[in-house]
Parts: C-alpha cells; sequence; structure tokens
C-alpha cells in the first residue's frame, strides 16, 4: 500500500506537479477539515489522517487551523515522517516539537532568493530615492514633491550592510553589486564562500558605522526576535535606512520607530546661487525604512503609516507566480526525496544540527 | 577683459564650483531678469547682456523664460557661442535655430546615466510585480490585495528590450542583466562597442514580438514624437510593459491608453488543488505601464490616474543631489572647456553631423 501524503493549504501553480512527483509513488489526499479540533481528531488512531506519512504545508492552511505549533506537532500520528514547509521562513511550524516527535521538517531554501531579493533591491531604491512619497503625490494630483533632492542620492556608491548572508542576502548583495555599491555583512561566522567584494565583519557595530542600508535576512528565532534593537539602531551611521524583507520581529519596532521620530540630527544651510535659502536636512538618525514584513501581519502598527518617508510593502516577497511554483514544486520534491531517497535536500538547520538524521 | 557666463536657472549643488572652473577665466553674471521680454531686451546692443559668450542653462529657468525656443535663440547677441544646458534632454533648447546662429550646444550625457536607469530598474520591478497597488492597498488599511500574485513576476529570465542603447539604455541594460534577464535592443544602427549579450534587432517588430518589458530611451526629436504607436504596441507581445523614463512625448498616450483598456485578451480558467476556481487573467494587450515622463508636465493625463495597475512617478529620473551635482559640474565643465580648449565635450550630436565644428 502507497503511503499517504496529506496536503495542507494551497497549491495553485504545481497542481500537475503533484501527480508527476507523487502520483506513482504515493497516495495523496487534500485535507477537508474544518477547524484545528477535527483535523487533530482524524490524526487519532483510526482517524482517516493517522496513517498520513508526509504533509506538505503552505501558509494558507493557517486560516483553518493556525499555524504548526507543538500543540499539532504534537498530535500529529506517529505515522508522520517528514512536513514539508512551504517557503524560506519556517517559523510558523515549532521545529522544536518536530524534532522532540522525529518529524524531519524541509522549507523552500533557493527558491524564495530571487524573488525575495528583488523585493529587498526595490525597497532599496524606493527610500533612497524616496518614490512612494513622489508616487503618492502625483496621484493626489500634486505632481512633484518640492525638495526630495535634498533627502535623496545615487544608490550607486553607497554601503549596503547585510545582516545574515544566507541564499536570500547573497543574491540581493549580487543585484546591489551591479550598480556597484560596496558591500559589507555580518552572519554567525564569516561564510566561506562568499565572493571576495563581499567583506565581512565579525562586530557588528564596527559594520553599522560604516553603512548607507543595513538590509537583513536572518531567520526569525527566539534569538533573534528584537536582533536589531535600540543599541544597533543608534550604531548606524545617522541617516541610514534599514530593510526588512525577513520577519517584522526581527527588528524592536519601537526602538525603530523612535528613531525614525527623532528627525533632524543638524540642519545645514546652504545657499544657492540666487542667493535663495535652500533648506537642506543633513540626516534624520533613521532617514527612511522599506518593509516588507510586520511583527503582526496583516496588522500593521499605525504609527508606520504616519511617516511619508518610507515604503511599506503588505509581505510580496515572493508574491508572483513564478517564485510560487518553484515554491510547490520545491516542497513536492522534498517529499519525493524523502519517499526515493530517504532523505529531502532542504531538511531544516535546526534538525541538522540535532543530530544526523536517522535515516 | 574676461569673458561672460550668463547663469540661467539653478546650480543648488555645485554652487563653489561655478567658481573653480569659471572664476578664474571668465567673469559670471546671474540671471536677473523678470520675463522674457526683459531677458531679450538685454541681449539687445548696449543691454547687460549684450557681451555675453556662455550660457549655462537650467530647466528651472522655463518658470520665468519659458524654453529656449527660436524666439529665444534667434534673439541672442552674436557675442554668444556657446550654450551649455544641464540634462541629459535638449529639447527644451532649439538645437537647429542654435547650429542656424552658429551657437554650439551642449547637454550632460553621462553625469544622468546611473540615476534614470536607476528609476527604470525601479518602474520595471514595480510593474512586473505590481508594488504599486500593493503600497497603495497596505496604507489605505487593506493589506494585500487579492490575487495578484496570478498577475506578477519574477524579474529573472523575463525579457527587456531596449529602444535606443546609448548611455542611459545601456546603462539600463547593465543592471537588469544582474539578475539575468534577456537583453535586446533597436537603436538606428547596431551599436558596435554593445556588449556581447545585447542582441541587436534591425527589424523593431520582430524585437516587440519577444519582449516582455519594452523600455524607451530615445531622446525626443521631431522625428520620435509618437514613436512608439499603435502599430508598435499591438506588436508587443500580449502581457507585455511599457517603461517610460525619456520624454512622454515619444509614446503615442491615446494609443497606449487603449492598449490598457483593451483588458484580457483570454482569460485561462485554472482549478486549484482544492477544487476551488482559481481566477487567472492570461494577459492584457498591455499589462502594465511604468512612467516617469508624460506628454505635457507636470500635467498627468487623468484617465491614467483610473488604472490602478500602472506605475506613475513625478519626473523623478535624476531627481538626487548626487547626480543633480554631477549634472551641474558637467554642465559647467562643458563651458570651461570651451573658454580654454575651444570646445565642450559634450557638444549634441545634431552640431556634430552638422559640420565640423569651426572651432
Amino acid at each position: 500500500m502507497a503511503p499517504k501524503v496529506l496536503i495542507v493549504g494551497r497549491i495553485v501553480w504545481a497542481h500537475e506537479d503533484v501527480q508527476n512527483l507523487l502520483g506513482d509513488i504515493t497516495e495523496v489526499v487534500y485535507l477537508d477539515s474544518k477547524n484545528r479540533r477535527e483535523f487533530l481528531a482524524a490524526f487519532q488512531p483510526g482517524g482517516k489522517y493517522s496513517d498520513v506519512v508526509g504533509i506538505y504545508r503552505e501558509n494558507g492552511s493557517a486560516e483553518i487551523l493556525g499555524v504548526f505549533d507543538k500543540e499539532i506537532i504534537d498530535g500529529l500520528s506517529p505515522s508522520v515522517k517528514w512536513i514539508a514547509h512551504n517557503g524560506a521562513g519556517y517559523d510558523p511550524v515549532d521545529v522544536h516539537a518536530c524534532i522532540a516527535r522525529g518529524i524531519y521538517l524541509s522549507n523552500t531554501p533557493g527558491a524564495v532568493d530571487d524573488a525575495t531579493a528583488t523585493t529587498a533591491l526595490y525597497l532599496l531604491i524606493s527610500t533612497l530615492r524616496q518614490y512612494a512619497i513622489a508616487e503618492r503625490s502625483l496621484r493626489a494630483g500634486q505632481w512633484k514633491p518640492t525638495g526630495l533632492s535634498t533627502k535623496t542620492h545615487d544608490i550607486t556608491g553607497r554601503t549596503l550592510a547585510i545582516l545574515g548572508l544566507g541564499g536570500i542576502g547573497l543574491r540581493f548583495a549580487e543585484l546591489a553589486r551591479a550598480f556597484p555599491m560596496r558591500i559589507i555583512y555580518h552572519s554567525r561566522r564569516k561564510v566561506e564562500d562568499a565572493p571576495e567584494w563581499a567583506e565581512y565583519f565579525e562586530n557588528v557595530e564596527e559594520m553599522l558605522a560604516q553603512t548607507d542600508v543595513l538590509s537583513l535576512h536572518v531567520p526569525l528565532r527566539a534569538e533573534t526576535v528584537g536582533l536589531v534593537g535600540e543599541k544597533w539602531i543608534r550604531a548606524l551611521k545617522p541617516g541610514a535606512i534599514i530593510i526588512n524583507t525577513a520577519r517584522g520581529k526581527v527588528i524592536d519596532e519601537e526602538a525603530m520607530i523612535r528613531a525614525l521620530e527623532d528627525g533632524h540630527v543638524s540642519t545645514a544651510d546652504r545657499w544657492s546661487s540666487r542667493g535663495r535659502k535652500a533648506d537642506t536636512p543633513r540626516f534624520r538618525q533613521l532617514a527612511s525604512v522599506g518593509l516588507d514584513v510586520f511583527p503582526n501581519e496583516p496588522e500593521v502598527n499605525p504609527r508606520l503609516l504616519e511617516f511619508p518617508n518610507i515604503t511599506l510593502l503588505p509581505h510580496m516577497g515572493t508574491e508572483n507566480q513564478d517564485s510560487q511554483r518553484k515554491m510547490e514544486v520545491r516542497a513536492l520534491q522534498n517529499l519525493r526525496d524523502y519517499f526515493t531517497t530517504g532523505v529531502g535536500k532542504d531538511l531544516v538547520i535546526e534538525w541538522k544540527n540535532a543530530k544526523k538524521p536517522n535515516l
């Protein structure tokens, strides 16, 4: 009898791939539980999911089940061996509960690098050139806001600091390098195969003091909650910009808002050739932020909306059909690899560190 | 007696450079005419500008004088030999009138390549990923518009067509190449020193049939008004996008609006894994446009504001202090070069083609 795979959440683009990748070796069933209680009941002995071995999980399922927290993981039947999460960030699944239960967990790392790095590049341009406010001004019938050029810069020649040089961070660095920007980075350790033009800083604060734009590419874990807090934000060069396409909780939002509110450190008065005074704001503590992620999505702190000079996107990082299809296929491929070779390529790092998987 | 240079328009960032570049070899005077009539009167024999030899011109002067049309050029005194226009596009100066009068005209080509190409890159990402509508949705308190991923694509792997592979077009091609995109182009003739990865199409319509994103980088001249019209727009691959950071009048705006209004060519119904119908718009004739320029700036055709899926910027191409300073310095440098070597580096192409300058 073929092992059973349960599809939890949406498959929009890779519908045919489900059959191609899993149809010959597994029996594929689709979630039809209406809520968490029903879902957990079905994993009890004799329940219809009690013999499920592999689970495909996609974030849309949270509307019905909530995230895969400890209660869900602990409620799965002993038959469950592999959860293939669709997404690079797997914080909606309690990895420690998985490890305790011996359930392997994979994500879809490479599949989202390109789309997320592109989002970071967009936020970089939008904030350095102040295009969000320019677009709103035009659509409000007011053409160009005055004085924008005094607050805006070319991308070329600025210094981009990458916090976490994983797949997405490296991909973003490559795109920014095209201008070129100077690329500096901090990771838990120096990345062995990093390109020679990416300068490693062991000391974060030394890096921040040289940073025009700081871009965050660390996963959300207990130890990264509020990682970018008061101290690091104040260590940034005045007038710097923070870009976040990782997870909202990685930044201490209150500290960030304070630094945006602090306004000008100093005002340099310039005089134009005609003797008119051009008001040149020198620097805010933070000149701007570009955010694709927020601590409590889909809620957005209303205080953020009061800043006209920041760019806010509703978590569009991977929101396009090409990337979403890649992610769906990659998650399914992890299940296929588990059933055919005993291990999926994208077993998450906590599992790799926990022990050599017993496969 | 030092030859006289007249500064017409703003110098904001390069104020000190005026003295450094021109102070030792010319007498610099600043425009104080209140209108066109006063300006032209001052160039009459005995008038205070009647011995001006060099003119620095910046677009802000149009508020007082209007553009440098034939009336202005013909009204300048015979002493005027060089007009250094601050900007890559010199359509606000009547070059043919200049040639007829023997007045040399320079622009600031290289100085704006980077900033304008960056604007094109922003519009490329914004339109392919539909970020303009996403930003407005968030700021309206509605988080993410539904179904956006069905209309959006990765940049990587798409085909970018450059119309006019000059400095800006080439710079944009280099930035887009980083993803990579496939780069194709059409210019009046094959560009000899174009990179080998840029494919030349002699036939525009053959190029358009393969185009996902068409980006315009041709100057505004009599022969480029309405260049991108009905025929070319309909020759584009359905679902294509047009980006314009050149000049609004290069596109036939009415034809573009019709192609945006034409809506879906066909609708492919897809079925999700759960049997729900996912409405997948296949293609509009034009999926989107990204415009930084308009035919009658600062006016924007109100019909454009009715399209939620297009990105509109109020001519921000070079709107940042780094680029604006570069442009100011470059224009001043052309005057210095004229006075010290007899010719400025950026003499415009019409002059070069008209005859070997008699210098």
